[in-house]
């Protein structure tokens, strides 16, 4: 492949991309603590600018709920396809402070990996395909593509006021598909591309029993203990199996086709090396499933937290009025969030003892699973540049986590979403010392630029 | 009865008696937290500065290896009875601390209430054999009986430490049998001896997974969750019937004779009004058994905390890397609590999952049961003294708690226990907004008075 204009142009330019990066993870955007809030109005005005600079049209930061959402769009290439670009300008919280070599919010670059939290995820990303689009401005003075472009600040939020500013803007981001610049690359030694993200649904139970604490000599035997009960509702969540024993929980659950299970037992996947670098003992889950299958194709049931009674250093003998747990599900396609929820509620409800009382509270923010239909030619497409790039086919892989987009502009915009990422799964994006390969965010500039090029000059422009 | 010198003495100093309580529960002798250290030794000085005061000899404040034990004595008196005084210096935890009305170290009295953190347990009770003591000396110049006191700070703790001190210390204690200023009334309506108590033990759970706290989307599924472990383990330590599943838990434990169950049958008992008073929905503990006998005659297995992953506000999708779970048992006379521990321990790790390392940490300061003998010729006067005061004959209860006490002074020094506090179950002792009646100070400065002047003045002294 012969290296184009715009190619040399964004080579060249890298000194000034890496600037422009290290400028915007300055901007402490975390969008979970209301302590950053102005920081939020910041980098959305950063983002806005840069599409400006970059040359695109209807730049707009919309306010919401939440946080600002930027769009802008370039609508000048008739007949081409048009896509919706879709990345995040919010980071996750810095904590623990102690834990980063250098400050969380001063980019700092060692062999080759700028670190700082937000660089992988998703601000080096993100800032790749306004790259591109002002390297074909500046080059040929159009895009070979329409473009919009959606930056929300709220996906490590769990994008809690897209959905309805989505619905609320049909028309501004009317497109033939999403492509997205959020989601990992799933491993650095393999070129991957996601194909499908569980969804997810979360609860909290709590149980109450007496009024208040009580002493667990002078009461105990006399009352139930909301902690005993408590297990002993938790523990039927669960079989023995390690499936999840909800009645109803598996109902719709859509089957995985053949060639989808041999594509997925083709994948080298070394599981003692898995279990060694997580530091667990041995595998969990469910039995009958190899380990990726049970990470990428079964819905989960997991305990995020508990807590009741005395938690402190040393003994208090108490039975506590209340104990409560968090509970998050991991969905598959075919299963609905809320409907999931209830069958749990009904579940405890229908276990518990006389003598507590058993709340459950629906969290906000459930999604249902997303795949994108195997044949999509957005898809076949991303597989085509990476191939050309890294060297290899990429395989095919799922995501165990949730990207709610997927299935918020299937289901609101009816448009698929293709992921097309280039931060990497080990750079540490929710955890101290977060880095971005400068290796990849140069490769994603040629990706995106030859992506763009490749969907804009096809002879007759595909079905989406 | 004609009043006596010493109870109008009493009486006439009750403002100061309430002054020196005051300035008592100031000093925040939490024994159970180390961050409270300094301030068990400035509460053991209280006591031994209040013995001085009194007119006691031998005051000695005495390091452990935990928390210092205060002792004085009087023994002015040949040929009358010697009483081994108890009481104790420490106190509960105050959290949680949003709960109280006012400062849990800040005495405040309202509607004839005095509340604080201990003033019911035991910093209240344990002041008025001093008192009585005093008003004795500064009438007569002289006891009726000899009195040794040990005023300990880790009644709290399972009085850890407290038994290596009594058996290091025989003669300096050695007694006709001890008198308690710790155990409470087990009914404000109702007079009331207690004739025994359950014993104890006590452990903690942990369960430990990965290495770190995972991502529950990309690791669900594929790890075990120590939450999901823990509460499978700790719902196998009941059976369906409320009963204690552990194999060999309940060997050796006692039957109960004919008369103390028909004694306890006649207990004027309202469980409604129980239940109404805990605000516990309905009854708990073992099917088969009424609810004082399932309180004062079975042994018990509680969870007294649980905590494990996020227990924050809102959610945090994690797979924690450890869950832990702190348990006492109480135990009746045939149970030994090294041996309870060693079961649980054994039942425990035969059930644990592969993918968790299961660890159960003994808890230092575990207590048999202890029961006086029905003849004891002391319990008799407590209940004499008793009718007097409160004009109904008091019934024999047990507790449901522990007073590691009995047993212990019973094995080392070869004495009982007679329990003769003045505090009252329902004054929230181990929980916030403690109280102390000051219609029981002043009842308890009487019957105090009453007590020791009577033992001293039998023509013959009783054989304990």
């Amino acid at each position: 492949m012969e290296t184009s204009a715009v190619e040399s142009l964004l080579e060249s330019e890298r000194p000034r991309h890496l600037e422009i990066l290290e400028r915007f993870v300055a901007i402490p955007s975390v969008s979970t603590d209301p302590a950053y809030k102005p920081h939020m109005a910041e980098a959305a005005a950063f983002v806005a600018e840069r599409l400006r600079q970059a040359g695109m049209e209807a730049v707009e930061i919309h306010p919401t709920e939440g946080h600002p959402v930027v769009t802008a769009s370039w609508r000048r290439a008739p007949g081409a396809p048009t896509v919706l670009v879709y990345g995040h300008y919010d980071v996750q919280p810095p904590e623990p402070m102690d834990a980063w070599t250098s400050p969380p919010f001063r980019a700092e670059v060692r062999e080759g990996r700028l670190y700082a939290r937000g660089a992988s995820d998703d601000k080096g990303p993100m800032l790749i395909p306004i790259a591109v689009a002002e390297a074909f401005m500046r080059v040929d003075g159009r895009l070979p593509v329409n473009l919009v472009f959606l930056f929300e600040g709220e996906e490590e939020v769990s994008s809690a006021h897209l959905e309805a500013f989505v619905a609320a803007h049909r028309d501004l981001l009317a497109a033939d598909f999403t492509l997205s610049a959020d989601g990992a690359q799933w491993r650095a030694d393999l070129p991957s591309v996601t194909v499908a993200s569980r969804g997810i649904c979360a609860l909290e139970v709590v149980v109450r029993g007496p009024g208040k604490d009580l002493h667990s000599g002078r009461h105990g035997g006399a009352v139930v203990n909301p902690i005993q009960a408590l297990v002993r509702l938790l523990a039927r969540l669960h079989d023995d199996r390690g499936a999840v024993a909800v009645p109803g929980f598996y109902d719709g659950v859509e089957p995985v086709s053949e060639d989808e299970l041999a594509a997925i037992a083709s994948i080298q996947f070394d599981e003692a090396a898995y279990l060694a670098e997580v530091g667990a003992p041995a595998p969990g889950g469910e039995q009958g499933y190899t380990l990726l299958q049970r990470n990428w194709l079964r819905p989960t049931l997991e305990f995020n937290g508990v807590v009741g009674g005395y938690t402190g250093a040393g003994k208090k003998t108490v039975i506590p009025h209340q104990a409560s747990a968090k509970i998050t599900c991991r969905l598959v396609p075919g299963q609905d969030p809320q409907r999931v929820v209830s069958l749990i509620a009904r579940h405890l409800a229908a276990a518990a003892p006389a003598g507590v009382r058993v709340e459950v509270r629906r969290e906000p923010g459930g999604a249902p699973a997303y795949a994108i239909p195997a044949e999509h030619p957005g898809l076949a497409l991303s597989e085509d540049i990476l191939e050309e790039i890294l060297g290899r086919r990429p395989v095919r892989v799922r995501m165990g986590a949730t990207i709610p987009i997927g299935e918020i502009f299937r289901r609101v915009l009816g448009i698929h979403t293709v992921f097309f990422s280039f931060s990497t799964v080990d750079e540490d994006y929710h955890a101290p010392n977060e880095f971005f390969r400068l290796s990849s965010y140069a490769a994603g500039m040629v990706a995106w630029a030859r992506y763009l090029q490749r969907l804009g000059s096809a002879s007759s422009p595909p079905a989406f």
